[in-house]
């Protein structure tokens, strides 16, 4: 749009926050994938692991009795068939084991062994730790009121 | 940890910020992933289109003489294989097309044609409202200040 003198209209400041918040998104999403690049980096290197295993271990570690894959899928929002390889994976490192629903012969919890919780408190430590240093330049107070903000968004999506 | 009184010690505040921290990126994560889920979906519904093809196109519109593939993966971060699949789809539906590179003939370039320019368009004005309408609760200093805040997290990673 063409400058209009020094004026500002209530439609250019619309225009104006509709840009200002467009590039907050770009920004935040470029931010976060690349947040998300170093964390895939380090979990390899350091614990010959994937983001995703990492995902389902710390999803897994939350609920101590165990989760049943559609439970675990619906948590990651990843595909079945991507959460099904991935089980498979951890179980064939004793990292997991399916045990059986009492009272249901088709259905299945995974849980994390003492092993898997093991490596998971290591693997959630040094995650901790790479977060607090990439994220070093928000306070804990401003990351406090970010949680916050982002939750708006959050619900705001619900109610769409 | 178990709390120690009420004296807070540097290790304790080291503690606390380290878990704001966690904390913040945790819920990054979860509206980002939200939004581009909002965003997916209104894609499909309103435009019959992907987030994939809608970044592809994005970044095309960003360089009118067209880009080499190599280009478009990297600006995308995905891989060299996917692009393909889109960039093929995007030729057929008539919204780019490849063009040879003057002296190199192994190489061709992609750019989007008129149509794709004004498809382009009408899904660009589309998504900024959407962004809008998603980050509504961000005024636009806010949006400004969080997008040099975000911009930070970028650089940190750039010393990694």
């Amino acid at each position: 749009m063409a400058q209009r003198g020094t004026d500002t209209t209530p439609e250019d400041a619309g225009a104006e926050a509709s840009k200002a918040r467009l590039r907050m998104w770009l920004r935040m999403l470029k931010s976060t994938r690349q947040v998300e690049a170093v964390l895939r980096e380090r979990l390899r290197a350091e614990f010959d692991t994937t983001l995703p295993r990492f995902d389902v271990m710390a999803a897994l570690a939350r609920y101590e009795s165990g989760l049943k894959m559609s439970a675990l899928s619906g948590v990651l929002r990843v595909s079945n068939g991507n959460v099904t390889g991935i089980v498979d994976r951890l179980a064939e490192d004793g990292i997991v084991v399916r045990v059986q629903v009492p009272g249901d012969r088709r259905a299945s919890l995974v849980r994390l062994t003492r092993k898997g919780q093991e490596e998971f408190a290591r693997q959630a430590e040094a995650h901790e730790a790479w977060i607090g240093e990439l994220l070093s330049d928000f306070s804990a107070e401003e990351a406090d009121t970010l949680s916050d903000r982002f939750d708006a968004v959050s619900h705001k999506e619900d109610e769409t």
